[in-house]
């Protein structure tokens, strides 16, 4: 689309473009005269509201960026989901990427979205350390860590508790006679897969239950192919995923193998995303409150920047055991 | 994030602003002295390159908007993600907004994504006309209409065949004995509805066979309600869904009552989102290639801004009958 220019306002204004330039950012004072010229030119031309004049003027852009894994993944869509509606209520707008957890396009995409002056971001990374986005807080970039937080920075971030999450698990498989328990977790750099492993072999430290424990990814193909390839499945009670989408891949792979889920093994998941409701079986999981998630960090992100904090808060958001039909009951 | 200003170039570089304006923007001649001074300046703060002293220079913000109705939705994320991965090897970032199908909030997404000074717009809208993003259009902005077009538009687009989509389902279904069709359609006020629609209603217009049509909404919820109160539903042979969310909801609804799917009754979607390969029983649809749409789409976008077009082309892809098991089937 034609822009109209600085240069159009100057001429249909009859003075200078540094004149136009001094009455948009306020650098200088220009007589009432010429400021009158300027705005009516402005007016007419439609160049105003422009948010490269604001930018220009306040520094700020009303834009907040977002790097996550996956937008494919329903997790973080309604994560994403609950930002947009509480930033736009707001009067900010968000563009994001997807990194697929590769450090190198974590750090691209980085650069990319600073190129465009946000004006602060929201995070959920790999990894437990990053060095370029320290860098970037401690020079007064605000963030908010979404899900994932890294080591050696305090700033805010919004994080479920994954240990209650993985105990509220293991309450529910155990109250229900189940004693043996395979752990099929996400990638192996993540914190959320960190918290989780720890949360479960703290619980398994008593020697009571026989336990595995096995890094994966955090997709259907990682969870299938997993179960595909295990022999001797059957010697656990029950599987715990890393996550729902891990879940529907191993309990795929089961039926293909003629197991059926929950007479023979039970299965959960962690997330809760629409589908696990409607899975057959139905999934027993641990919802997370992916939309207020994305809505509380954009909260926290829009008071950083209100208020020039380097930090607000962490908040940590309690997971629900959600029990369905993937798990087996011995009481009622 | 503190961001070096204008001023601060101008009061290192020992030069007025609009001096440093002039150097940045290219709008007057600057002596070479000068030009030297403020680009030391320039380098030394940071200051570049800046997009938002590249969007003063050239016009381009490297921005593309797309204004969608629900991100949650998984059709949409993986068009989005093909758009994403497209435009982020061409050097553009994606702005982004959902509508939930409603005028007012595409009209208002339309005001906030200009503000933002996008290069070019992606757009998946309701209804079936747009006066203001019309008035937009004629005024240069450039714009793809993706999944759905709207009338009076001269525009570039990326659809999928609908009328083939639906005509591929019947024949599997009329071609494995079934006589009777019920259609649960989606929002009335959508193109792809509307298409599909008419597509049904003439392959109908032989009168050999029993039908009957209804517009619900593309969701889940709407196509559960819509088969809890749809009584003497197995008077049909079928029923085909405006899309795999409504099957879902259907399936769920017909189970509760009962009715085994497809034994008694076949039950077809419409996009093949991932999740439809694993539901129980696994579905009957037709595939839109949707990480492609969103790849061509911007394709056709980033011409038009590139050799400053109008309209470039529409491209119409072909989908693909994907036969699952809530279908029955009277011939191997």
């Amino acid at each position: 689309m034609k822009k109209v220019s600085i240069k159009d306002v100057a001429k249909l204004s009859g003075v200078s473009i540094s004149t136009v330039s001094r009455v948009l950012t306020g650098s200088a004072p220009v007589s009432k005269e010429l400021t009158e010229k300027v705005i009516k030119a402005v007016q007419e031309l439609g160049y105003s509201p422009s948010s490269i004049a604001r930018s220009l003027r306040n520094g700020a852009t009303k834009t907040i960026g977002f790097i996550l894994p996956d937008i494919t993944n329903p997790f973080f869509a309604h994560i994403v989901r609950g930002a947009e509606d509480y930033l736009r209520k707001h009067g900010y707008t968000l563009i994001f990427g997807s990194s697929d957890q590769d450090k190198n396009e974590e750090n691209h995409l980085l650069d990319v979205l600073l190129s465009k002056h946000i004006d602060g971001l929201l995070f959920t990374g790999s990894g437990d350390s990053n060095p370029k986005l320290l860098r970037k807080i401690e020079q007064g970039l605000k963030v908010v860590f979404l899900d994932r937080i890294i080591r050696g920075v305090n700033s805010s971030y919004v994080i479920v508790d994954n240990k209650k999450g993985i105990n509220l698990l293991l309450d529910h498989l155990i109250e229900n006679g189940h004693e043996s328990f395979l752990f099929v977790n996400g990638d192996k750099n993540t914190f959320s897969a960190k918290q989780r492993h720890v949360a479960f072999m703290e619980r398994m430290k008593s020697g009571k239950y026989k336990h595995e424990h096995y890094f994966t990814g955090f997709s259907y193909r990682a969870g299938y192919n997993f179960a595909s390839q295990f022999d001797d499945i059957l010697e656990f009670d029950a599987i715990l995923c890393g996550n729902d989408l891990i879940a529907f891949g191993v309990i795929d792979a089961l039926e293909e193998k003629g197991i059926h889920v929950p007479e023979q093994i039970s299965v959960t998941g962690f997330d809760d995303i629409p589908f696990s409701k409607h899975y057959k079986p139905a999934l027993t999981t641990v919802r997370q409150p992916m939309y207020e998630m994305g809505q509380k960090a954009s909260e926290l992100l829009l008071l950083m920047i209100k208020e020039q904090l380097s930090t607000a808060e962490g908040i940590i958001l309690d997971p629900e055991l959600v029990v369905r039909e993937s798990t087996r009951r011995t009481k009622i």
